[in-house]
């Protein structure tokens, strides 16, 4: 057993890297107000982009495609379609939690250098994908794989990303001549920022608190409280993010 | 504006941490035959469970739920489900590509010392969410960041993950007592591994080979070719992933 053990221990990562993983893991913030006018290296936004096309996919289909916008012209088409969501999405709330809502900056589009539009091509390797079978999603879900791996490796190159997800996909893919068989997943904002927060916004605005994790997970059943041990372990490793982001 | 950038390396990373996110990014697979009967502490899986939770969610609903199975019993019973809906599945294939499809081995289920099903509440925060208006699905997405999250924390503790979506999701819901409202997402299987492939499995076993990166890359419109440099940056930064896994 001991020589099957040890063989382990070949592929391990080094101590560093792991906290490199983790303090870029607890560091990313979803970044809307911060963008400074610096361009983007584009270098750089390779890096990322290669980091995005390493995600996990269902049957290694790689279904996802990239649109960089660098304009203002097709950038000021896009916020507009912003401007006009982001209305019909306000009147969602009422009183003083619609006054919030208005007085939150939601989008970065003019102020990023740098907008991706991340896609996802349901056809890409045929009609029959290996995985996804029982799960027709998985291709949508593996493109979101390919947009965390970005998010965390812009957060590495000291770049700030936000997720704009108040947009109508059918107007963005008309803005932006996507096909009707491509599913829009994500319009990224990405730039150099002025600093990250500690907290994520809706947290320190008062928005929507942190929640606790030790509720959120059950064993063995849905439902059913932690076994001791792991409840242990949760309990232990409260301040493992805050060591990171302290 | 000299000073205004300085400020923006405030909160920049050590570039340690920056090789440690892409190292354990491009080292990260797909794990399915090879785990180890070595127990996962619950310490580290507290980390691993702590990655998730802080990844990004929409209107910062942090939908997930974790429910963390060690027993044989449950894992059991997932198999059969994963056995029936493989057979299934490879019916979905025909002649040679169905006799490689046979060939895999598609889920460590029984192998893995832990199993997380990892859910989405698409009710956590009210039916109102802070920029779900548009894209209904936002939800189900921040749910698969926190998926990913989770993989990349685990490939840094040394811990393989395998995604199973081999698995009718109404039948695990049945399984593990999952009520109706909530969406299952991925099964995991996870433990310390044998080794980790230095390819993914799908690429070096022939079913699917890596896409090249700059075919998958628009500028400022669907279908439009890379503008130069950022075409240049692609191609001068082609080796770059491979700078980590050599």
């Amino acid at each position: 057993m001991q020589s099957k053990y040890q063989a382990q221990t070949r592929h391990n990562l080094k101590d560093s890297d792991r906290d490199g993983l983790y303090r870029t893991l607890f560091n990313r913030r979803d970044v809307r107000s911060e963008f400074l006018p610096k361009t983007v290296p584009d270098d750089v936004l390779a890096r990322v982009l290669y980091a995005a096309h390493h995600a996990p996919s269902v049957g290694f289909m790689q279904p996802w495609n990239f649109t960089v916008i660098k304009t203002d012209a097709v950038k000021q088409r896009v916020h507009s379609l912003f401007k006009q969501a982001n209305d019909e999405a306000a009147q969602q709330f009422v009183d003083e939690r619609q006054d919030a809502y208005r007085q939150l900056k939601l989008a970065g589009i003019m102020d990023a250098p740098i907008n991706v539009c991340v896609t996802c091509d349901r056809e890409r390797s045929g009609k029959v994908v290996l995985g996804r079978t029982h799960m027709p999603e998985m291709d949508l879900y593996s493109t979101v794989c390919a947009v965390q791996n970005l998010w965390l490796a812009a957060r590495a190159e000291g770049l700030g990303v936000g997720w704009v997800s108040i947009l109508d996909p059918q107007a963005l893919k008309r803005v932006l001549g996507i096909p009707s068989q491509i599913v829009t997943i994500a319009y990224l904002c990405i730039g150099y920022v002025d600093h990250f927060r500690d907290q994520p916004e809706l947290a320190s605005k008062g928005w929507q608190p942190r929640l606790s994790l030790d509720e959120l997970v059950h064993s063995e059943q849905w439902g059913q409280g932690m076994d001791q041990n792991l409840a242990a372990g949760i309990a232990q490793q409260i301040d493992f993010p805050a060591h990171y982001t302290g």
